[in-house]
């Protein structure tokens, strides 16, 4: 429960006083003002249940994207559907990279699914490629692949991902593509694989509104896929309620947002590079292309309860299967408060 | 998904305007103030993820029950928690009174659980009675009872719940309650089921926040067990962030409220008597302990459709194992919207 960042609380009840959290990547603009008006606006109508089937908040996606409602799903936040896939799919043999998000290990895991890990290498920063495409033998139910991936930050180009959706095809297993943090990329319709939803009936992407449109206090992400049969099983894999009215009120005033994304993507963009720049000078080395950096550093893994007695949380990734002790990811925030990490890490660093 | 009350979209996706809804039995005094305000207030915080934990609400909750907050579990309403039981215990043969809540056998369903049917009396308005007790045969690993039930709304003698929670304990079988509507009754206290939490084992009480304080649109309902063990798998069997920001700090706020529940529980039982009288001069034997009435007409099932047509919802109970066409449930909402019910009814018994 507690090895993912963001534990804001736990901070709170240890030291009295709020951290400035880089442990959890969500957008540093907080919540577009039209979310904002959305949500104060429909408190006054919070005692009737959720719409079950989210059908206006489905129609706007299906807008927003050019697909048909009917292969749309939404649930409360993403990880409600990766469990939800792991439940219905109920897959036998799944391969992961390692690292990658951990959730998809975790849900997998209480269908008692066995995890085949695929060893990124250190010297390729981490890279999911080609070799990939190879650990996909046949006895494989189900890939996922984080695009980009977490917490190493990397993209993988889009053909790697259309080889291993190839050969998912030719051995018939399903491929999931995350793509919660692919809208803090550069380029994000040059990676999507959003066009390959209309003709590839085992290809499921998940989308989220929880770090783009800075509400991840709300709970609310989607998956796209071609199967309607599947997506009725999916939705029927969980209460009718889950997602609440705030979030889909939230979620339909977000898409009618105008100007926030490419904003956000402009100071992500322009702080990503900053701070890499400023890291090189403290002769770190990070990497990432979304909205959030990755480095290692030979300290023992003492930066993380460093930084936190200075108030400041970033994600400590030891636990992350594929990588080691020494190993962090911390996000792109303001440019203030990134000021603020990069004079506690020189700190940090000249204390050793 | 769409076999619930409360349906308010599709009535409006058909007929352009808002209806009163009778099919959902929530508070009809809307949030607590202080709700309102708590969730104003934590909208500029929103970016950040719920704690995981939710601890500060379980603290709470704790200190509200007088119970350890170690045997408190909070969920994304308590649909959510009750489909967590179903896939924690995985139980092989589980017993539900017929008519009860519908979530509880599709949930049970979702782990291949048998279902067994304890079929209760029309004669005694299907009341859950001693013949239940009975019903617990050695092969059962699972007991749900709704108190009071629903749709009937009939309490159950709490001595008859006791028998059933030792005859569960005789046979090593969980007894799950669910006291959601509890609130409603005159005399909840002479009802829980909360005392014996500290030495029954294997006795789960579910409870709401969603209908008491008119938040169904915000999810967020809670569990109490003795069990930590138990708990800890529970928790551990949905993603880590199930409990929103948005409904963790409305229900802390709610648990503080003054009056609230006080003043709902007068104004549900004046308008419970006077509905009752008003649906007997109309030759309607309506029942109910809670806020909503139950009742039975020989019309072929038309009344749901002839008062949707004007604009109102009520609960078509035809599809609850155990009842037939032309059972009803409404709601018990303000006097105003009462008097509507009232006219419609009257206006459609009169047109037959």
């Amino acid at each position: 429960m507690l090895d993912h960042g963001g534990d804001i609380q736990g901070f709170v009840d240890e030291f009295g006083y709020e951290p400035l959290d880089f442990s959890a990547n969500v957008s540093p603009l907080g919540l577009p003002d039209e979310v904002v008006k959305a949500i104060e606006g429909c408190i006054a109508g919070l005692a009737a249940y959720p719409d079950p089937l989210c059908r206006k908040l489905t129609c706007a996606l299906g807008a927003h994207h050019g697909i048909d409602p009917t292969h749309i799903l939404c649930g409360n936040g993403c990880s409600d559907l990766i469990y939800r896939i792991a439940r219905v799919l109920e897959p036998k043999r799944a391969l992961l990279a390692a690292p990658t998000f951990s959730e998809y290990a975790t849900a997998l895991s209480q269908v008692n699914c066995d995890i085949k890990r695929h060893y990124l290498a250190p010297g390729t920063g981490y890279a999911l490629d080609e070799s990939f495409i190879a650990a996909i033998t046949d006895d494989i139910d189900v890939v996922f692949i984080c695009q980009p991936n977490n917490p190493c930050g990397l993209v993988t180009p889009r053909d790697v991902v259309e080889r291993a959706l190839a050969r998912c095809n030719e051995i018939d297993a399903w491929l999931i593509v995350d793509e919660c943090f692919i809208e803090f990329i550069d380029d994000p319709s040059a990676t999507t694989m959003e066009s390959h939803i209309a003709d590839s009936e085992k290809l499921i992407i998940l989308k989220a509104f929880t770090k783009l449109y800075g509400m991840a206090g709300l709970r609310l992400g989607y998956l796209l896929g071609t199967d309607a049969a599947l997506i009725d099983r999916l939705r029927n894999a969980e209460q009718p309620w889950a997602v609440s009215t705030v979030a889909q009120t939230a979620g339909i005033a977000a898409l009618s947002s105008t100007g926030y994304v490419e904003k956000l993507r402009e100071l992500v963009q322009a702080e990503r590079a900053f701070m890499k720049e400023k890291l090189a000078q403290l002769g770190i080395r990070a990497q990432g292309e979304a909205n959030y950096l990755f480095f290692e550093l030979n300290d023992g893994g003492e930066l993380v309860s460093h930084l936190r007695h200075h108030g400041i949380l970033i994600r400590d990734c030891s636990n992350f299967p594929g990588l080691g002790v020494g190993s962090y990811r911390v996000a792109i925030l303001s440019h203030e408060k990134n000021e603020k990490l990069i004079a506690a890490l020189a700190d940090a660093l000249q204390e050793k």
